[in-house]
């Protein structure tokens, strides 16, 4: 390994960089989508410092913003400085110490993360486990809470892998009858579904920018109940993360405004406005528009013959997960797609790999002209494939 | 607790939010820096896909200027998606596992930090420790090395709490003769004074974007040495961070491209840029730049009677930590400047909190007109305020 863990010198960059010239992209993939061109002139203002007076106001006005979005009212409302995934590892490092109970319920790929993040914290993990594609019944999470008694309870409200949408309003109800917390993953369900908060009784919730409210990756909004915050409070350990570590971060978002970290200044520019985009147009809105634009997807997709991965009853409008059908060849026709009219969708993940195609509607990208251009390519790919008539 | 964790209802944003509309600032604090103009223009870019060919080119040439800026032919080069801190961090959790001995030096926060992060990782710490302002001599780094016997000594190359330069290559020698590896914080040192990874011989760096390199806070580079990574591959146990765990990562940034994380896209164009433009501008006329503007400001700082925390001869070109002087007030000059300039500089850090000003000259910052603005304005405040004749 050492041998080799050098690289030649370099012989492209010794002249000077070309200029940075990427292609024009529909992105319609599982994330990221596309971004608000107000959202992407925001990215490029000029710099404050993440202690100026404009800036602290500004994260203020971000967590407020988080909060309505999040149907709210927890303070401990913030964006971590990282991607989604550095927002599932924030709440599981913090609310879960060495030895403590968690259950995670699996139906693909992302709650098999949280399986193995809660696992690197110390927690005796248990898993319940659902095939890709399908959905828990509350009546089996019941079932395993009862039996093992967690203190937390991790799912996936909109699986990014496979395009189900779990509903978590009952199995919140029963976490709390067994005195359990309840951890959701709305990465991919913020913004383009109903995500409520406070009407559901979610303790601890985390997602990403770059799904449904269409701002780049790079920060991932959290929020925490009182409940959440009280057993952050109760720790006998230290958060196991310095960097994520809410003990400290809570003190720099809020009133004492302590340093912690140089927050992503541009980042959080471009998250706000993402933001307002979201809070202009009113989120029922939004969700009409991801409902309504997925209806068209979907009848062009089977009228091609495509068949989803998910039931209807459970199938998310922003991520349309749908087999490959018979004799045609995933990459050559992702590679056309991107190549001929440049429009990025995504493969599949775990068991789905090679054999199903992910398609993304969120915030930006949710357009019916992108939904008519992609129906349109595709449908070409495929009557060269033979695979339509 | 509890009854107050959560807040009530907005009164504020109901209303649509107003126009992002941040004031024009020059910044000459401890970081960010001001950020170049073809940096924003690359962050304003659209968005390719975190898969997309084009982004992974991307990533390969960012790879590439990487190692160029920190001179070395590493491998396992690239940039963790968090701020400087994750970088940190992914330094510590990659190469300590617990029961680990690890000797830090801590002569400012940013040593102390190193402390608390690899306390976390469960290693066993020792530290040896200097006044705020003071550097290491090798010799003492010697005898703890030689009494501790460390797996990984933790040394900051430039401290931001108090602009100490702190010569590292003899004390690089001596952990290796002792067997130890040696991680160095560049986090302001990197493209303002010379950083030598390899003729050093560094076995992990980490820095972060928005000093030297002035491209927004978001971002941390990182390299490790053969022999940190061959550290890494004998683990006995996994990283305890998922989000920040080598093993994984290098699959995403190194040929296999297996997804991770979503990386910031919008971020890492941006890192491209800045990094292209120090290739242009070449790292020895940046140095010469950053010592040649240092040199100004530290005449008129001391015509104006200000007085350095550090030694001349340790002295960073790129943080000038001055002494307030008797009777004047920290955050009046500051707001004052901040207020009717539109200048950011920084306050002290730790026991030089309200005693000591930090002056930025990083990156894009580093500007005679700067300088000179500065030094005027500055002027102004001091004479106001009786503390210059």
């Amino acid at each position: 390994m050492s041998a080799t863990a050098t690289v030649p010198p370099s012989t492209v960059c010794d002249s000077m960089p070309a200029p940075l010239n990427p292609s024009t992209r529909v992105l319609m993939g599982p994330g990221p989508s596309d971004v608000h061109p107000r959202v992407l002139a925001a990215l490029g203002l000029p710099l404050l410092g993440h202690l100026d007076p404009e800036f602290v106001a500004l994260m203020d006005e971000t967590m407020e913003l988080t909060r309505q979005v999040f149907r709210t009212r927890n303070r401990l409302t913030l964006a971590v400085s990282g991607t989604g995934s550095a927002g599932m590892e924030t709440v599981l490092v913090n609310l879960v110490e060495p030895g403590d109970r968690v259950l995670v319920c699996v139906n693909g790929v992302f709650g098999g993360r949280m399986v193995d993040v809660a696992s690197r914290c110390g927690a005796e993990v248990h898993r319940i486990d659902r095939p890709f594609g399908e959905v828990f019944d509350p009546e089996e999470v019941r079932e395993a809470v009862a039996k093992m008694r967690p203190k937390l309870v991790g799912i996936v409200h909109a699986e990014t892998s496979t395009g189900a949408w779990q509903p978590v309003e009952e199995i919140a109800r029963i976490c709390h009858e067994y005195d359990a917390l309840i951890a959701l993953d709305t990465v991919t369900s913020l913004a383009g579904i109903p995500v409520e908060i406070d009407a559901w009784e979610i303790d601890a919730v985390y997602s990403g920018t770059q799904k449904c409210l269409s701002c780049p990756p790079g920060l991932a909004p959290v929020s925490f109940s009182p409940r959440a915050e009280e057993a952050i409070d109760r720790r006998r350990t230290k958060v196991q993360s310095w960097y994520l570590d809410l003990t400290m971060i809570r003190q720099y978002w809020g009133g004492d405004r302590v340093y912690h970290h140089t927050a992503p200044i541009s980042m959080n520019y471009a998250y706000r406005e993402a933001l307002a985009l979201v809070v202009e147009e009113g989120l029922e809105a939004r969700w009409a528009r991801h409902a309504a634009h997925h209806r068209v997807l979907r009848d062009g997709l089977e009228a091609l013959g495509l068949r989803y991965v998910t039931d209807p009853a459970h199938t998310l409008p922003q991520l349309n997960c749908v087999y490959i059908p018979e004799g045609v060849d995933d990459l050559t026709v992702r590679r056309r797609l991107l190549n001929e009219w440049g429009i990025e969708i995504g493969g599949g993940l775990g068991p789905l790999k090679g054999k199903a195609w992910r398609i993304g509607l969120m915030g930006h990208s949710c357009r019916l002209a992108n939904v008519t251009l992609l129906l349109s390519a595709l449908e070409t790919c495929l009557r060269d494939r033979g695979a339509v008539k």
